[in-house]
């Protein structure tokens, strides 16, 4: 019988690899972080919070009960809050760029791989006090918040309501008497469901709600509400509060219900900054709602980046897997090859980290365009906001959805062993496709993004000057034919561009013609939709596109190696080719592609897949994510799954007894029965 | 605060749609459980056996730990197969159509959700026992196992080696002196790993091992051994034998591994029905694998049909939902709508539901040349068997893949709540997807049709003649133009035949070039891999175009009434338009459609979604599934979504105490510490 331990060695396989790559994998780590100094900090802070994990319980995650994995989510999070304390004393005390800056980063990931129930707490309720509290209030409360001496979450969306914002049933009565507000969810369908953290996690809350003054709404507003005692964690009188129970993923979280019967709050615990309630019940509405919009703009390129990042995570595991798995010999009489030579297996690898890095570099580029217009709204320009906003839209659905897809594929190319928990890849997969749904459901936002368009169309038929972004609709229309396809990577980027620009022309023609017929513009738009949609996702993919094309062959390419730059050529052309392949029906409608274009491009994309495969774990291994970080029996760096996977069977909890408890009580007499 | 009952009575949104059918569900349900006899004994068998259960807990599965999961599935198993028992004595006794006849069936699903570990016992063991052994072997073990007297599993798959059947390493060597053989599995990778039931519900279990005659290799053969005492339960010596953890899905089934150390069985354990070892040593292989193949046909043509039925599951599910949650205004003035009046969200339903209807009836369709087949085959005749081989793998691979892509696509359609585990969505997805890898990885059977196609191509191009399901291949080279695009369902039907087979062309076109710049077969077959994959996708679609065409405009569509055709047609209508576009760059690549063309199949698209649009909630009712077999709050028959959803939540036995162990262990001194 074999014995369990993993081996000190790395695979040969895969050594085999590393030894043949056309290029640094550290060169590329640092490119891909941001710089070497990047580099550098984030290893040592990873190493320092990794050093004394207990990485066997994260292995065993999965085979725990619901109740379980909360209590060890928990305890890990602060656990690592603890280490980040301690890092930021150690290194820069007084500081904050360890804690908490790092306490929502990819590096707690592996740390808490259920999640962490305190992760909305700091990603999104310390940012909304900052942005939402007078300063008195911040002091009062909002500062005990982000100095963790209380805890508590963002409440918004309902049972009954999610990306409706307006739709929101819980309310909040003004009791000018006691001055005071009294909360309620009258409803089933207005409880709070989904924050995270909300469940058992949270002491405080910040609720939205409808803001009722005199029986007379004004519209959505915030309210800071304790919900448990402190000293106890009881729940309060008036709240109903708890899990609301396991999900596909984010099992760690700790996402929770919230019912509020006449729960009455003093009037200075509405957020004041921006809209104000007077103890005379007058009413003072905000200004300006352009910054809370501009928020979500930032979110949204988070979003994105964190789904390349799944991505980029999921290829390294199946990279590697692909590297040390023999299987099916391509000629009988030799042996069993890498699967990573079976051509069909490099069609699942190497498009996926293509697609990662498109989304890295595109989600840079936005960000970028985000500092721009920061700078422009400190002006007071806000031309550019629209754009903006429609852009961070596009680039969040069109990654979410890529993402997910991508890492599933990934997963499938493991065959059955990417099914085992133990290989992380199916949560992986179900972390990324959650971003499909919240911060804005992926088909609304594409609505959203199709209406954008439909304005941005009209402007440019009557004249108007449009955004930079967009400016190709413009162009189009003055220019309704493609000319020629050439393939070079610049006229690949004008082919999306040309089929997004028609696509839109196509739905802005359905949209008309249903106008002209009377039905009104929302009616109009929803009968659109399919075409409406599918013009925002081209819009998106000529984004990503341009921005790839740009870092590749930009000025950034004199700061990089030779050998880098052509690997991330070898990306680059897999990527353009893959995508134009995949959305050729758009591009064929609208451009002529000869029989030969379409052969050369099947040749081009064969030929690229044959030039990645020497360099493909290389490449993984420049995307520099550590085994806690990766956290899979099939991807660690020495290559060994099998002794890794092995061993995980071993440790599962059902294998330290060789009897089931069921066998006595079920499976024996049923058995004895039938004889 | 809210009640959290269950209401009675039926939702009126879900109400109001039975009654504005325009045909019944419950010809409907007849027709798809094929014929009224069957739909009435499928419901009788289903409320037997549903009458009792404790559905409470079956909602709670998932906030259990992976061992309460298996103690659950395997008591949850028994209490079964005891039901069946008793049904059979109480209505036919001696006889087998309820045990163990139905103990595979789905109406099984939803009494052991997580999957269950006698299942495979049943699937696989008992039928290749009654394929392999002699008569004499099946009187001494084999019935033991059918009468579940012993508990057992079939053991093929290792660490290392999955579909690549030869390059198993478990080896069973034959000792002459004690006529026994000597099983061992050498390295980890060759442990088994993955059987259903293996872990800790089987004391038998079939090998499959190569077989060694004086140390010289005989291939494959397959071996009965016992792995535990039937008393104790305790595995024999010799045996390392326990559960490989967590997976995505099939969390009840205790998949198992298996080491064998040196482990020695008569020689009269080896199954002898076709290959045989003599006492002497001497050895007599199998005259024929042809049975074993055709075996194969059969459970893909059971995969496909399964992972329809999950599909149609999934949007009855998605379909009640969208019926009765409202969101979203269209026009700002009016109510929310019901969201299925959202036309992007009638895009993610309706095309599903066409979907599972299309691969029912491909099945069904793939069944009957089964039969024929099988009668055939008695006559001696096996021309049709290569054909029918790769027409199954071509279904089980499309239907596998579109189910799967298609229950995701619906469960991201439920929003939030679709990824919540009470909702069943994510279960459903999980299991879905598994049969994209196991009996026949998909891609490993995309690249054997492609050669199948390759074969038949060079047979066409020598004038031999071609079976039938792949007679448009010698028409096509007869008439290399497609003639004109008339968007007739014939038409399109031809339409996929005609990109099905000059994909096959280029795919030859390619294979040959290499061939003739001196590559191998398997060489050239491998660098063709991406294009002979495509080829095999397409050939599968075009059968599912027929099949389905056939039914609703065939003679049988007399046997039904005009409402129900009526329905079925503008199902078929979605079906064909849809997948269309959605292969349109292949059409387009080979046919000449004009932009009117386009225009029209969009036109077309949007008005059989408006036609489906008042009968969707009754086509899915028509799939007859219960509410145990649906197991979702989200789906249930009555339509009280949030009620259900807020119930399952409130039973979370993280619920059921307010503070939670880690609040005084960790959090609270962790918060007092940073004040």
């Amino acid at each position: 019988m074999a014995a369990s331990a993993i081996p000190t060695s790395v695979n040969p396989d895969i050594q085999k690899e590393r030894d043949a790559a056309s290029f640094s994998s550290e060169e590329f780590a640092a490119w891909w972080s941001g710089g070497e100094d990047q580099l550098k900090f984030n290893r040592s802070v990873r190493d320092y919070l990794q050093k004394d994990m207990d990485v066997e319980e994260v292995r065993q995650m999965h085979n725990k009960s619901h109740e379980e994995i909360y209590e060890f989510s928990s305890r890990s999070a602060i656990v690592a809050a603890k280490k980040l304390q301690r890092l930021q004393k150690e290194r820069n005390p007084g500081g904050n760029e360890y804690w908490p800056t790092l306490y929502d980063n990819q590096v707690m990931w592996g740390l808490v791989p259920g999640g962490n129930p305190f992760g909305v707490m700091y990603v999104m309720l310390v940012k909304a006090l900052q942005a939402q509290c007078t300063p008195e209030q911040y002091e009062e409360f909002g500062k005990r918040i982000e100095n963790f001496e209380a805890c508590g979450t963002y409440a918004q969306t309902e049972l009954g309501h999610g990306t409706y914002l307006r739709g929101l049933e819980t309310r909040a009565d003004f009791d000018q008497k006691t001055d005071e507000f009294v909360l309620n969810t009258p409803k089933i369908s207005s409880y709070k469901w989904w924050p995270g953290g909300l469940g058992h996690s949270s002491n405080h809350c910040m609720v939205m709600a409808q803001l009722y003054i005199d029986n007379k709404p004004k519209g959505p507003h915030m309210f800071y509400i304790q919900v448990r005692d402190e000293e106890t964690h009881e729940p309060l009188p008036g709240i109903h509060i708890g899990d609301i129970g396991k999900k596909m993923g984010f099992i760690g979280v700790n996402n929770g219900f919230l019912g509020l019967k006449n729960v009455r709050i003093p009037r200075t615990r509405m957020l004041m900054r921006h809209a104000q309630v007077n103890s005379d019940g007058s009413y003072v509405s905000s200004p300006s709602n352009v910054l809370t919009y501009f928020a979500m703009v930032r979110t949204r390129c988070v979003i994105a980046w964190n789904n390349a990042v799944m991505l980029a995570i999921a290829a390294t595991i199946a990279t590697r897997y692909s590297a040390v798995r023999r299987q099916s010999p391509i000629n009988p009489k030799e042996p069993e090859p890498q699967i990573m030579d079976h051509v069909t297996q490099q069609m699942k690898l190497f498009p996926e980290i293509a697609t990662s890095v498109a989304y890295r570099l595109a989600s840079a580029h936005l960000w970028n365009l985000y500092d721009i217009t920061l700078g422009d709204i400190s002006n007071g320009k806000y031309e550019r906001l629209p754009e903006l906003h429609s852009l961070s839209c596009a680039l969040k659905v069109n990654c979410s959805s890529d993402s997910a897809i991508g890492v599933e594929r990934l997963r499938l190319a493991c065959g059955g062993h990417g099914y085992l928990s133990s290989s992380n890849m199916g949560h992986i997969y179900v972390n990324a496709t959650a971003a499909c749904t919240y911060e804005g459901e992926n088909t609304v936002l594409l609505l959203q993004i199709g209406r954008f368009l439909m304005k941005s169309w009209r402007a440019a038929l009557s004249g108007a000057p449009l955004a930079p972004t967009v400016k190709y609709l413009a162009e189009v229309q003055k220019k309704p034919e493609f000319g020629s396809w050439t393939g070079t990577w610049e006229n690949m980027v004008q082919a999306m561009q040309f089929a997004a620009a028609k696509k839109t022309a196509l739905a802005f023609k359905s949209l008309s013609s249903r106008l002209s017929r009377g039905e009104t513009e929302e009616t109009a738009a929803n009968h659109t939709g399919i075409e409406l949609t599918q013009a925002a996702e081209l819009h998106g993919r000529a984004f990503v596109f341009s921005s790839f094309v740009d870092e590749v062959t930009g000025p950034k390419a004199k700061t990089r190696s030779a050998a880098l730059n052509h690997v991330l050529e070898n990306l680059l052309e897999l990527y353009l080719v893959k995508e134009s392949l995949n959305h050729m029906a758009n591009l064929l409608r609208f451009i002529d592609l000869t029989d030969t274009d379409l052969t050369r491009l099947q040749d081009r994309l064969e030929t690229v897949l044959t030039k990645l495969r020497p360099d493909a774990v290389a490449i993984v291994d420049g995307f520099d994510y550590s085994d806690v970080q990766l956290n899979s029996t099939l991807g660690s760096f020495d290559g060994n799954a099998y002794e890794r996977i092995f061993d995980a069977a071993m440790k599962n909890p059902m294998n330290q007894k060789s009897v089931p408890n069921s066998f006595h009580g079920h499976l024996k007499p049923f058995m004895k029965s039938n004889i």
